[in-house]
């Protein structure tokens, strides 16, 4: 499938690594490629390492790719997607792992979405042809691509409002090796979610690892 | 050991019940105790069952006690601890796990503590000289004193600032039958378990039952 993944951090970088290893066709999207190489040496190194992936523009990277993942900045999100556009997203399912993290009061940050509203529910009203799937922000960047590197299973999130978005969500998950997979409903389910990061980092501060997730017993 | 109950809802009355079964002398305590006979006939029942348990008025019900379990709403927690009164609190180790959940816009309730402060540390506030302590509260009733419910041991949280107020809650939480003690740290890591609730709503939604928690697996 091709797939792209827009973003080119470490969580952008550990997902497009095990797309191209999972052999998916995968194209990175960042604003300027040749910026990106210069800043970033670790894009560079990801390229050379894996021949089949490429880096391009954002709207370049999303051109024919059957499904996005937006790995991005959660506070530049929907800046972001704007330069791949609308017409560009239109009819896509775009996978958005990233949070409403607001760091301008220094660690742990606060969340600029508060439960009564989701950045994954912003992101569908900007790109309302665009099937949002909310999955794996509750997810260290490591145990996105590698969740079997916990010692027992553990659960990862679906919200959305399209269906078959869903279940293409839920394929990819399963070649990530996430084994137990909660959909939690609509699109506004991702309030939960999203809000759940103040537990998350609260975690983290106390463990000092974020190699932890949750396991839902039911 | 001298435990007092405040509230007589079903968070109260199960906690209550559990207590006595556990040969802690308890006390329940409520606004009105003859009004609370009249309109719950559940609490009559209850002491009807458990001839050493008693129901007297929030600061009768205080008196003598080494620890206090805040199990009123968390909208009327700062009315109801006042009733008890500061001189009554003070010194002792103070057990709430009650949530900010404001119901005005129907369900799911949203909560009326953003992330950036919680519902623990305005009562902490509000009676500097308690040693509040947040737990419980990401639990339903039932799970909260039978833990072994669930197929698998789950985890329950404990934040406060005071380490031997977590020492006595730790304690507690043993008697009831939890295993997998996350102390996250001083009391403003209890916003992480109150916006939790946004989390635990959806997922209560979706499973049509409250008989699930999560396990930290790290």
């Amino acid at each position: 499938m091709k797939i792209s993944v827009l973003g080119t951090g470490v969580v952008g970088r550990k997902i497009a690594e095990r797309l191209v290893q999972l052999q998916h066709e995968v194209t990175i999207g960042t604003r300027d490629p040749d910026a990106t190489l210069e800043k970033n040496p670790e894009v560079g190194q990801l390229l050379a390492q894996y021949p089949g992936l490429t880096l391009l523009s954002f709207d370049e990277a999303a051109a024919g790719a059957a499904l996005v993942v937006h790995a991005g900045n959660g506070a530049a999100a929907i800046e972001l997607l704007s330069e791949v556009g609308s017409q560009q997203l239109a009819g896509k399912v775009l996978i958005d792992i990233s949070n409403p993290l607001d760091f301008s009061a220094g660690f742990p940050p606060t969340l600029f979405c508060d439960g009564s509203e989701s950045l994954a529910e912003r992101i569908q009203d900007a790109f309302p042809d665009t099937h949002v799937v909310k999955s794996l922000n509750t997810l260290t960047a490591e145990l996105m691509v590698h969740p079997e590197n916990l010692p027992e299973p553990t659960t990862v999130f679906v919200s959305g409002n399209n269906a078959d978005a869903k279940v293409a969500t839920e394929a990819l998950l399963r070649e990530l090796g996430h084994r137990d997979i909660f959909d939690l409903g609509d699109l506004s389910t991702a309030r939960g979610t999203e809000q759940y990061l103040y537990l998350w980092l609260r975690m983290f501060g106390k463990l000092g690892t974020g190699i932890f997730n949750i396991r839902v017993v039911r």
